[in-house]
């Protein structure tokens, strides 16, 4: 019998190394699939529609948000960012698992539409460390890193609303955090009875 | 802050190969101690008091039960075998992660006292494997076999009032989904916020 995927939410402040955990991961797990977020921004040299991105004009945008189009959404710096609701579904509905990067407040929208959501909060080992990695990027001026620190801060205050916690001190320990999340995830009896129905029943 | 270990609950019809699951768990994962159950049974050639088993006498074992000592206690094949309820506290309380070995009542008995438990039902891969596994042991009668058997069907009936169920078909796989539910556990968000406390407080 089919079951349906498992949806799971990643968020972290900047800084905490989500973005690297999560290539990592999809590198390793080919039954995770990442979601590809609407923007209105303009692609960056590189940057591939329907890949990184799917690049939308601001009428078109808004027409998929007035009519309910989006399962999250959000403006930052702004560009207007969104996850399509029908997407997510068709996935899940295939089977596959979906990961989806965003915000506390992305988190929030998800979990009120699908409260199965597993979402899963990553910190950097402390403050310290954190800063250190701002600097480290050096292509950003105090400003804007005293910025992303108070970001970092509102974000990380959120951090109860999560279903797990992830420190990424050690990198590869960190992966193998967040692979256990997922693995255990697919081992809840409900999906374990769905599909193996036939091998369970026959016990019967 | 010091953290409440896990507490794990494993449980498989005989011929699942929860023993040896459980012994490659234990000898990779310093921080999960299996719990020693206080039986009547006399001890076999090789099992050592205080190791294998508590072995106590009959008197002492109604005692125990009387009063109230057991967390979860059974009756099998005309022997008695009980978990301390005061012994699971204390290892609880030193923050490490204790499993039980037990069966579908001793798991319902536990849950009652003990909500937060993790409960983890193992499956042979099917009826047939089931059947050749018994076989193979090779010192049972057709008679003893056919008991196990029924017994397996009864046991599996109650999978579903488990938390994870993990099919043993290839023996690293399982031991790898065991290990999975025991990491993600300890990464849920209230375990890891006691744990790491002072850390994410700096960030308020």
């Amino acid at each position: 019998m089919k079951t349906f995927g498992n949806l799971f939410i990643v968020t972290a402040p900047s800084g905490a190394g989500k973005t690297s955990l999560v290539r990592a991961l999809l590198a390793q797990d080919p039954h995770v699939r990442l979601s590809i977020s609407y923007t209105t921004r303009v692609p960056r040299p590189g940057e591939r529609d329907g890949v990184d991105y799917r690049f939308v004009g601001e009428p078109q945008f808004m027409q998929m948000l007035e009519s309910g189009e989006f399962l999250e959404s959000a403006e930052v710096h702004g560009a207007r960012y969104g996850t399509s609701q029908r997407w997510v579904q068709e996935v899940l509905q295939e089977g596959e698992d979906l990961l989806l990067e965003i915000d506390w407040q992305g988190a929030a929208q998800v979990r009120g539409l699908f409260p199965y959501a597993v979402s899963v909060f990553i910190l950097p080992p402390s403050q310290d460390e954190l800063r250190e990695r701002l600097h480290k990027r050096g292509q950003d001026s105090a400003e804007v890193i005293a910025r992303r620190l108070g970001n970092a801060r509102e974000e990380i205050s959120h951090v109860s609303e999560f279903d797990y916690v992830i420190i990424n001190d050690r990198f590869d320990e960190a992966l193998q955090d967040l692979q256990a999340i997922i693995r255990s995830r697919r081992l809840k009896t409900e999906k374990q009875l769905r599909r193996h129905a036939e091998m369970v029943n026959r016990f019967k």
